[in-house]
């Protein structure tokens, strides 16, 4: 395994710099390159017992994420570690299963220092993530001033969502949704409603149950739903926005099996961007959100709050359409 | 938060009985099962830094998986994380990217005693593995007589995909896969071809090359050689089985995109038992791998290791056929 003076033997430097770009602290930007560069080509990791003997810190990093088995949070995750691999941190994975006791059992984890910060989805509107007063990113959810937030402009995804759907044709849009979630994420609906409303178009809006965990079970009632709306002749739609790819794939199986042609019929949008397998085709048309850059966000904004570096406290990332099929 | 005196006060038993369940200590099967249950019922988690304080434990176990981003190793992380969060340990998540000098360092970290004990899936053949002296479980691969070994039975795999495709009317089979695995993975091909060398019918196999990383580049690459071998005429199966679903989904679009009728035309059983988002529909008829059995067996058989009880050295379980709608 590659040693710290491999790596300034390579870099061309001394140990001390190479010390230096470790511990983040400043050095010249030609020798952060160089070092980086050596760190990358000898596949140097830093040895951590030594570092967690030199230092007060763990050098793990604890993410809290609600379901694994959801691709979305399983790409981030990876992407998480990815990153943190590359600079000698390791992730500790927490999967809280919706399990608030299960979340407040990993709060209190971090709190005792069994790990230097904490990057968190969480479904549960905690009053204990109000009170961390360690270094410690969100995603999605905003627990006040003082905490990170790091987002994709939810709003935007939803005009994004609509203004497709316009181009394409759609007149009778509706948004299809589950959860009462944070108030971020129903900003995809106000965003698609007010392209519409522009367009001077009448759009619905219908709640699958505020249940926010997508099991096999609630699927499946997702597709009862659905069937009982068309049977009953509530359904006229020709452009659907769903508020996730699971529900656009439960949607779209549902419909196709009622006899709808898709896109032909009834255009079909959700929202995430997850793809077939991880890495195949987008499911549906979609909304992607940049799972690599969320990851990336919160990594780099939590370690400048461990290295007391200054920081920003919102940070929203951008949307874009990815063609999944499902739209003309 | 619960603690050790509402367990107690729960199952009606006293403290120590709880303390000698958790520790693993024998107790009577009626007050382990009253303490169980209480556990479950106040969601009770262990105070993980005084224990460490306590013992010399970390309660963590570190686990090594190829690649995250593919849906079977990450429902695999997802059920551990679920039975280790259930009796106090976490778990450090170590996503090795198909790289032997990630996993070395992770190796290296378990052997510098920052976790209790190892779960590895290697796709990498390390003599460092094999040379290990602390609780480790390889999933998959054997590193020697005194390495537990967890594995599914990849020869009734390769059988039952055989006998399948057989009962079903296929008289022209091939056997598609990618990367030369480990010696028993290579099983699965043994098994499939010996059951169609007993009916006498002649059984090809293909291999798409050596690279076992399944990257975007590496699926449109299959499908290249694939759509190469229909052009040239080299093609004439009415029954394939492939290695994993990852390769099964790639052969299924790009044989229907050619005007292949699946099932009619060709049938198709691919290997792991992957769920559309994880919890939908199979993706392709398959033969299924209990993954929760999987992570259950090495979780408990690690367990046994770090606290010195009787274990065993090679654990088989069974697969399954799951219909995916492209068999008949």
């Amino acid at each position: 395994m590659a040693t710290i003076k491999d790596v300034a033997a390579e870099a061309g430097v001394s140990v001390g710099t190479v010390s230096k770009v470790l511990r983040q602290v400043n050095v010249k930007e030609k020798n952060y390159k160089k070092v980086m560069d050596a760190i990358e080509k000898l596949d140097y990791r830093m040895n951590a017992y030594a570092q967690v003997l030199r230092t007060s810190r763990t050098f793990t990093i604890a993410i809290i994420v609600p379901d694994l088995t959801n691709p979305f949070f399983c790409a981030l995750v990876c992407y998480v570690e990815q990153i943190l691999g590359a600079i000698g941190y390791r992730l500790l994975l927490c999967n809280s299963q919706y399990n608030e006791g299960r979340e407040k059992h990993y709060i209190e984890m971090v709190r005792q220092n069994m790990v230097d910060g904490l990057i968190a989805l969480s479904y549960a509107n905690l009053e204990e993530y109000e009170k961390i007063d360690f270094p410690f990113v969100s995603i999605d959810r905003n627990f006040g001033n003082h905490v990170t937030c790091v987002s994709c402009d939810n709003e935007a995804g939803g005009r994004l969502a609509a203004k497709v759907l316009l181009e394409k044709g759609c007149r009778k849009p509706v948004y299809l949704h589950n959860g009462v979630r944070s108030g971020d994420i129903r900003k995809r609906w106000t965003g698609f409603k007010s392209v519409f409303d522009e367009a001077g178009i009448n759009v619905k809006r219908i709640n699958f149950g505020n249940e926010t965990t997508l099991t096999n079970t609630r699927i499946h009632l997702i597709g009862e739903e659905l069937e009982r709306l068309v049977s009953s002749d509530a359904f006229d739609f020709d452009g659907i926005f769903t508020s996730s790819d699971v529900v656009a794939l439960v949607v779209k199986k549902k419909l196709e099996q009622l006899g709808f042609a898709i896109p032909e019929e009834v255009q079909l949008i959700g929202y995430d961007g997850l793809r077939e397998m991880n890495i195949g085709d987008y499911y549906v048309s979609t909304i992607v959100q940049p799972v690599k850059n969320i990851a990336m966000a919160c990594v780099e904004n939590l370690l400048n709050q461990i290295d007391k570096k200054p920081y920003q406290k919102r940070i929203r990332l951008s949307v874009s359409f990815g063609d999944g099929g499902t739209t003309k």
